[in-house]
């Protein structure tokens, strides 16, 4: 269930049809999720909570028609793959994985493998490409050692890809923690107009981050009412990645610019980018397609800086709610050690929301 | 008032003895404030609404003597001038100044002024200096076009400077606005302890930034609740400079940091880094000196990065309520064209703070 | 005289018409000259060995009509003011200014008061304005302390921009030093074709770095063989501005690419980027313009990444030849404490190339 | 053989005892070369000509003691492992492993497979690990499609390490390409004096790009005099890695800066960073040791930087000399689609070395 489905109220914008990162038209989003095992971790046998997550900026062949895309390093305490080629050109050629940080040479291998398949000029008559691969560290819950993901979870995450798709404790997620509950898979929507046309932005999250007592919900300090709620612990280390989709045409600088606003709504959640996180947001625009082949003179499509700003503000507020949401959508899971994630006590949320006066009833 | 004094609690760490960025050792502060003339905007002429604050890290030759440094441009629609050095060498060796947009010249040129007077050997014998200024428009109640600031403005808000200073509508805050309310200078300190050790962390702001409905304040929606209170205007544009000090001891990269971390407090106030604002932080640590004729190994001393993540929540903190407090402590002011910044509305706010339950009584 | 008149080849791309960089339509330069006094240096009396240069993008309003940029730092020991908001933005909306170090601020002052007579909206109607003004410390021969320039000079120099320009000791370039040699503004073009068009890359430079035994000149060690000509000091400290101009369609992200190759020319003639040294290159391109008051979707005319290489070897040729050129055009002069800046001896220089095996003849 | 070797003298200062990234005590490096079949390229049987180069930047456990790092992108149309986190704290944690484009997340499981082994604590009472991995594309030569590193090549490549290594067509060098001759691993290093005391900088690089009309040695345009020797193709894409190691005692800040100038030496063989190629320095001092579980105040040794020039100017030359000697050592080639990269021409390079005044004989 949603923060907006249960009167909480995120921002001033209103979120698309699915309130998702798909609501911007071709992208779609594709999980594996693998669970396996209880009980005392054994590395290298399990537990196993952990899992792939697909987002596919279009539905032809990336590689071949490319999107302009940005990103932003809040906290490099990370083990992305892909960001420096993606800064130098301003584009994105494969679909973007997520998965754990210890996953993250597995993940780049299946993504070859898919991405190879596809395109069988690569390496052959054409140059080579760049894996665009991030991660966060689910070792609380997951038997990270282990490496249980494998290629064939990604090109399966990748072929599974679908408008619709759940979130929580799934794909990426399975294994995920955010201020000590619960966390993994969230995403939002936004709908902004400017100069009297509609632009869609959408967010997906793979939250791993915060201590408890910093958890923030529209507001109201959620974590500080929670902080004797069970099951803290894992020194509220962590990471995310932030994914923002948009429609609105804009160039690889300007991408940088929006991705910089993921950290809004980042900070929002009471995300403090603290040293063992890392915290990095990529954002991209489906409307324009660079072609791997061109040789001419393109023009690029592009709003003026001087009227983006809602861009940015619908940025932030799509990020802080897929934050919520991954909390909101996650169910408990134990893992490793007899460790357990509780998912977030929504009856103690909403009454907590409701004494500081923010829910919408 | 402070955000404080009034039984708004922004975030878990206590204030310094002063809740200023003086509450660092060494650190001082000095302001020239001009206000001259009323009424139409005859540029060149007035109304004036201007002013300089300087802000010092130490006592002794800054040049002589320098500190380490950090910053972090999150949106930059801004003309600071000397951050390319202080990012390349880590250090800040003179004053800083802050002023007006279309003052940065003069500032500069006061700045030298001073700088030279006490350094015979820059020019002659050793290499140049680095001036830092940093700046906002405050276009909305100024005649910015007329430059008021002169050269002896800066030397003179230099020699003022002390540990005790005032906030608000003063120095470069004097014409500036925040949410469509009067901003300014505002200031805030938190003690940390780290391994068994107290460190303190400072801020100063000058706000001039962000639309009345995102006004932020301890989680509460006080600018959407506010939106229709007189003197909108200004279409929000503006832009903020955050000043952290700290006595930890940290390196330049560490700074660096330190001054990301500003990012958080100021999203958590309602700021969206809007296209059109120049947002930056500049970070510094007075616990290294670096002597401006040595040669041989020197001795940095810092914190591990491990265990430096409350120096990033109690920076985040600071800026949070410094921000605040910008607001709280300036007084109504009227400009160019009669337009007006009121003061934020102390009794509504608090019944606003009350209702949210976020007063502290 | 300029390296290609003298059978010294650099490249193997060919100059444009005049091998300058005023080559590329619409680009005009203009200088004054200040040139004072004699003897012992008295600071803020002189001598004064020292000027500006203006460089002009368009012959429109450049406020109005912005063109796209990038920058590249090198080495920031070095006061530019105007990066910021190039890199944000990707644009440059006023004239490039190039100035001894402490002179900066009057740069800003002078440039303001012409930007601010052109565009009388700026700071009432509209928003404010980036002045871009780079620099290089010329206190080997100038009272650099005395700060000779004033804000006339810096207007005086846009009005006198021309499509023909001296180079050498002029302008900006009136006291600087290179390789312990005379050196100052240096200009050189290239002309590549690209998918079948004819595209010009012009450079200028403000040479003032490297020591005696660094020069490098078409691949040749000339400073190991002058190393004892004479005239040497100034511990060769100092710094280089390179200013790149192409009539070819790139974004701002591209023109930071380019902008970076300008180090290729520079290490090419014995540049290290030593630590004193400021080494700054700023790229734009006349091929779109960015209307100021635009608010519709734009479309940005650029060249698709896979076809630019040529562009960058060219502007790696013409910065190393615009070093040469700054050396070949500058006379021998005397500065403050009799210092004095040979002119690069021509036939011991065309001697040594011959020598070398690399003089056309 | 060499360039000393040779009588080709690059640069001013002494090599060290071995002219390799080896004189810096503590530093190693181990190859596993892959050579298998011949003929015409059918993806993922072969021919295959690829390998793996690790360098270790000292003797003990790299994750439980850092050391301090920096890096340089001089174009980012790479596929880099590891820089983000190097850049947020300055470290390296891991040897650094060499490898072609495709096989980056093969490289990275099998540095986590000898990491996690010597690691017991990662991933299960401690965080996680940053694998540095850094590649070049040899599908030139080389059945990249194929991926024919494995994990196993990547540990014993590690556990071959040595302070002697082979230079040329061997490890991640086997099937590189450069001024479309035969590249690969090539190293050197240089010794400075800094006030009274010796530092070494080594350097080692993965040469693999450059157009043949390019290549410059010590000035020379050899590449333009054996424009027509045989062997031309592969449209001279590519990419260089340059390492570069040092004893001086220097910063994260501080080895940024020192990775820049690696470029210097990069221009000066003919390296244009043209937009196909991935050209990256990194640059780690053994001189301070940051221990993974360190939580009190440390004392990090470093040099100021105003006495630093000297070893960027080593950096340059090293990167310059290791990048000749990588075409000096490397044997003719042939690889898929009887594709041949031959050797440099020794005689004829001697030939054209005298003729241009620069054999030492």
């Amino acid at each position: 269930m949603k923060a907006q489905e249960l009167g909480i109220k995120i921002g001033v914008f209103k979120p698309g049809k699915r309130n998702k990162i798909t609501d911007v038209k071709g992208v779609k989003v594709g999980h594996v999720t693998l669970i396996k095992g209880k009980g005392k971790l054994i590395p290298g046998k399990g537990p196993v909570r952990t899992g792939v997550t697909a987002i596919l900026p279009h539905e032809g062949n990336i590689y071949k028609e490319k999107v302009l895309a940005g990103a932003f390093v809040m906290n490099g305490y990370s083990k992305p793959v892909g960001l420096i080629q993606l800064w130098e050109l301003g584009t994105i050629e494969t679909p973007i994985i997520l998965t754990n940080t210890l996953s993250i040479g597995t993940a780049v291998e299946g993504l070859l493998d898919y991405i190879l398949e596809e395109n069988e000029d690569i390496g052959v008559t054409t140059g080579s490409v760049n894996p665009l691969v991030l991660e966060c560290n689910d070792s609380y819950l997951n038997d990270i050692r282990g490496r249980h993901v494998k290629r064939e979870h990604v090109v399966e995450a990748i072929k599974r890809a679908d408008e619709d798709f759940e979130e929580g404790a799934v794909g990426a997620g399975t294994g995920m923690s955010a201020f000590e509950f619960k966390g993994g898979i969230g995403s939002a929507s936004r709908i902004v107009e400017i100069e009297g046309k509609k632009y869609t932005v959408g967010a997906l999250v793979l939250s791993n981050f915060g201590r408890r007592e910093d958890l923030t919900i529209a507001g109201v300090p959620v974590g500080l009412e929670l902080k004797n709620w069970p099951g803290r612990g894992g020194e509220g280390k962590g990471s995310i990645i932030m994914i923002i989709a948009t429609d609105a045409p804009l160039t690889g600088r300007q991408l940088n610019r929006v991705a910089k606003r993921a950290i809004v709504g980042l900070a929002r959640t009471g995300g403090y980018a603290y040293n063992g996180s890392g915290d990095i947001a990529v954002a991209f625009s489906t409307a324009n397609r660079i072609k791997h082949y061109e040789k001419e003179v393109i023009e690029i499509k592009a709003l003026p800086d001087s009227v983006i700003s809602p861009l940015f503000k619908a940025t932030a507020e799509a990020v802080e709610e897929a934050i919520i949401n991954s909390l909101l959508e996650a169910r408990t899971m134990d893992g490793r050690d007899n460790h357990v994630r509780y998912a977030l006590p929504k009856e103690e949320l909403l009454r907590i929301m409701r004494r500081y006066g923010r829910l919408e009833e």
